[in-house]
């Protein structure tokens, strides 16, 4: 299946001693975070903006992830993160991640997170709209 | 399939500021990190303790993660992480993990992870030895 | 001046991959997350106890820390958090902390913070009483 | 005493929900890992770049931290970090930092560290130079 990407975004990250572990790579947790850097300007996209948000406290949340780590990153690597909407649901969408080294574009990290749209502190969710601006059907 | 408990861990954990984020509820990565300790002490169980993996450097490698946000904890709850090996092959193995609610038992997270055994900083990987103990065929 | 010790508290962490980088030793921000839970579990024998504070949005928040890096910790050390009420005044008091490897009793880490109690989320200052139960004065 | 501004270096980080609690507003640990990238960029500028430290294990370790926690940020500030070299001796030298909101210039953190240059894994302190590029005696 060809995979959508009408709405994407790209960050860039520089590995720090925080990202890293005794192994001398970078920790699986610090990808993550990486990636929800990357997911929260995504959403800004689709109208979904951090100041918004905390207004209104209705916001997408991650109900799913997997995260698959090909190959590891190490101090000083130049992460090049990339996110597109993949599937538009009724009560949930799909994002998918890669994570390339800047240059080499060697592989480090594909990543797929499936969210909902909750109004909070409740936890209620909220059904998603059927047309997203930017995003063909 | 029955699920193989064989080799299982538990730990606790009471979430702390540092574990919430403005939503009101538990961060996504902040399940990841207790789970890693429950892993840790799961790997243990099975040879790979941290000071002789410091001495070594062979360690388990997260190669996959999938993780299931179900109910979201809230600042102060009691969290139980219940961890054990599921599948055993030759080059990587699963585990699984269960957070719930200390008292009540409402369920948090599932989680899968996949390891691979490398030997660092190289990253080759170590073929698993077929038997381990306490792990019955 | 002899320092008050009248209210204690200790936590002990075993050093996970999480907590070390690619120096080899633990990362700086690691002792702040554990020295936060001692402090969070002191606070609570002087009322602030969390999920009270989740309820009533008061709590305790940190002004200002002063934190000395004395002697690295390594994967799987055992470190023992020992934190103690220092001094009380009108707007804020001051907690103590010293970490040690369990066992040999090498010092780690001495760090002191000052903590103020705001109301949330206006961040208002609150008056803290004369008498708390167990600081004798 | 007027203050040496001659190396400096500034970072920008927007506030995501990894760097928020349940309070509301920024959490005391994500200030300081914005000023951990903030402080690497300065220690490059005096010759301690990420791959060359990965590649002799010689860097600056953090010995002190002194933090005021003035202002809190919350989601979606866009926060300005200034750092620059303030004291540097024989064995240690000094950074400082400011944290504003970037356009209003509100001031929400002010900070100090002490950092000395050490062999790793030994721990052994180096020596600081003493004329070091660009700052002026």
């Amino acid at each position: 299946m060809p995979e959508r990407r009408d709405i994407e975004w790209t960050t860039e990250d520089e590995v720090m001693f925080y990202d890293t572990d005794v192994g001398g790579v970078v920790h699986n947790l610090a990808y993550l975070r990486m990636i929800e850097r990357c997911r929260t300007k995504l959403a800004a996209r689709i109208g979904f903006d951090l100041p918004g948000m905390a207004a209104t406290q209705v916001y997408p949340v991650v109900v799913r992830t997997e995260i698959d780590y090909r190959m590891p990153a190490r101090l000083g690597d130049l992460i090049t993160t990339r996110g597109w909407i993949d599937e538009w649901g009724r009560a949930r969408f799909w994002c998918r991640f890669e994570m390339r080294r800047e240059g080499t574009g060697d592989l480090f990290i594909t990543c797929r997170q499936a969210l909902a749209v909750v109004q909070m502190p409740e936890g209620k969710i909220v059904r998603l709209p059927r047309d997203v601006e930017g995003l063909t059907p």
